[in-house]
């Protein structure tokens, strides 16, 4: 289902030194299904995170960042489907400090140096009987080679596991670098319903973890939109387990340090896709660049409007080169000083608008062509500016409302 | 198929004093369909607008701002469907033009007082041989008792007229009010794919008519959302024939200015939330109440999330009282201190949510009998203020995409 995706092998997910993964089937909503999965960090790990701009943020979230801010020294990830714990009050900050407590307990650490997400549900609590009988069985299977089990036990409506590895070379030392991640559906920037794990065993410093983290997240997980709804609960953290014997690297502009952060962006990058290319219901990936724009906000307003226009999405779906309707979506992206004549328009190679309107070369069976395409590039150039965004998405199917529609049923 | 709709019947739409009506089948894109429409007005009428804020706005709006900038002494408006004369560049102002030119030659005016509408698909350039020939068509067929055939001629995906009529008396004389709108899709705040005419024979300044106009456009066309796209096109036009021989009216708080402001309100609410009515693929009509905001443009921040959420939309669709999406809107919809503590959600009058979480109250049966019906209020109360608003949307249906994924072919 998942759009040119190419799903990764159990052999692909190289093991991280220093991190061990253990999943459980602890029927939290639905029986038969991998829904807890727990990621245990050796001592001496650091973590970073970014975490849902949503002020109804989900009670996991809170924790993740209180503990994060009291240590970056974290041993475990714990992680459930089926119930997002969000908008849940005092009930669900309980019953999430309980969940750190039980791992806490059971690998040897302090609760605060426990990371908790959950993912699904909103606005019910936790099955904390069956989370705490989880525990035990995620950590009774732990293992290094476990990030394949680990993709699958954090999908919810996604229809394919998310996971991709790398390796890099740090001061003459192989460095891995693997990673998975979940979503499918409302998923736009600035974080969207999406879980997004990344580790290495790199030597990096806590500050420059913190810096990685977020530079990795505005070209990945931030440029990604499915329908534009951001969820209580998105987080992505990034874990470098420090195991890899090679002198720390800080955020230095240097060759090694450039090396690590392309290799995370890449990562990053290739989990973020996979959102898209699984967005609920996606029958096409779009990219849309917008460049010539007078500041990096400007440009990414008018990939948002294109990105999350309905009537775009449809008629992407449609194949049909309905172009008008992307140039309204930038007319309407809210630039208020924005001059319609100089906007060019791109469908993939083919130029579509300028001046204002219809090219004089345009003719509809070229964009026709590249409409019935799977993968569609779209480019606006504003013509007012150096600065250029680049926003990935899919179109807009019966099945969008078919899955949304059934999610609870 | 609209939403609790009553349709209009020929004799329920009454004449207003000093204006005409016209329709013609003209052919602009489809075979037997009314596809254009003239409204003459006498000599005295004035009117007042307020158009998209789509930068990439059509030729049409274009023109009708540059002429009620140069008169407020209009004398007909001319609409055709089928090309929205948007996208279109130098030419489409030309086309434009044209059209005004043999307007104002057919019925003997000058053309900076015809008034041009198109609505239909972008990027296309109007067929001036059919709009030409259409124009004495149109003006042959003139009647005061036009206004049903009127609705009518502007319809595109509409599946049902929209117009209404009411009576208001001034100064002991009866005065009408009768309007005709259109739009299904693409509809958001601050004008949609919509179109708007309401005319009166009262006796208005051309300044108070001009506030009637953005007053009105404010509670009506300004407060319903279907889909989130905001069209190129989008016009709201009042009209007063000054016929109605009283005293004139002018914006200073008299019994007389309330109660023509007050029906033009209810004419100007009821023709758009006919339009929401009609949405796309409808099957519910949602009216959302945000109170206890700090500013009127805080709470419409927050109708608006929940109005445009795919996710919230598609739960009506579905009747799930999968009310944690409202919350998640609530929640990023970009109030930065918003506290998540104060808000209470109830949906019709059933408390869901408050204190951070489900109400203690809440039975999923309540919200699920709520969610069944037809007509759904959701009400947030953000508790930080005394600032309300509302507005007015539809569910997401398989059939939305239908519609837009098909409407070129």
């Amino acid at each position: 289902m998942a759009v040119n995706y190419v799903l990764p092998s159990r052999e692909s997910l190289l093991p991280v030194p220093g991190i061990r993964l253990g999943y459980a089937e602890a029927y939290v909503r639905k029986p038969n299904r991998k829904d807890m999965l727990i990621a245990v960090l050796d001592e001496g790990s650091l973590a970073a995170g970014v975490f849902t701009q949503n002020r109804f943020c989900a009670a996991p979230v809170t924790l993740c960042r209180d503990h994060l801010a009291r240590t970056p020294s974290q041993r475990a990830i714990i992680v459930n489907t089926g119930c997002a714990n969000a908008g849940t009050g005092e009930r669900g900050l309980v019953d999430a400090g309980a969940t750190c407590d039980a791992v806490a307990t059971a690998i040897g650490c302090e609760p605060q140096q426990v990371l908790p997400f959950s993912t699904g549900v909103i606005m019910e609590h936790l099955p904390m009987d069956k989370i705490l009988a989880g525990i035990p069985m995620c950590v009774a299977s732990l293992t290094a080679d476990g990030w394949y089990d680990a993709a699958h036990a954090i999908m919810t409506t996604d229809t394919v596991p998310k996971a991709f590895s790398k390796q890099i070379t740090l001061y003459g030392k192989t460095v891995t670098i693997t990673g998975i991640s979940k979503g499918a559906g409302m998923i736009q920037p600035n974080m969207a319903t999406m879980l997004g794990f990344i580790a290495t065993d790199a030597c990096v410093s806590a500050e420059t973890l913190q810096d990685l983290v977020r530079m990795a997240a505005n070209v990945s997980f931030n440029s990604i939109t499915v329908d534009g709804d951001t969820s209580t609960n998105d987080s992505f953290v990034l874990i470098a387990t420090n195991k890899a014997d090679h002198p720390v690297i800080y955020a230095d502009g240097t060759v090694e340090f450039t090396a690590l952060h392309d290799g995370i962006n890449e990562v990053a990058i290739v989990l973020a896709q996979a959102i898209v290319r699984d967005g609920e219901g996606a029958t096409k990936f779009i990219t849309i660049n917008v460049s010539g724009g007078k500041s990096n906000a400007e440009c990414m307003k008018v990939a948002k409007a294109i990105g999350h226009s309905p009537l775009v999405k449809t008629a992407f779906f449609a194949s049909d080169p309905n172009l008008g309707r992307i140039l309204a979506a930038v007319g309407y992206a809210g630039i208020d000083d924005l001059d319609q004549n100089k906007i060019t328009l791109h469908l993939g190679d083919v130029l579509v608008a300028e001046h204002g309107g219809r090219a004089a070369s345009y003719r509809e069976a070229d964009g026709s062509r590249v409409m019935k395409e799977a993968e569609i590039a779209v480019n606006v150039d504003l013509g007012r500016g150096t600065e250029k965004v680049t926003l990935w998405t899919c179109d807009f199917s019966y099945d969008y409302v078919k899955i949304n529609a059934d999610y609870r049923s």
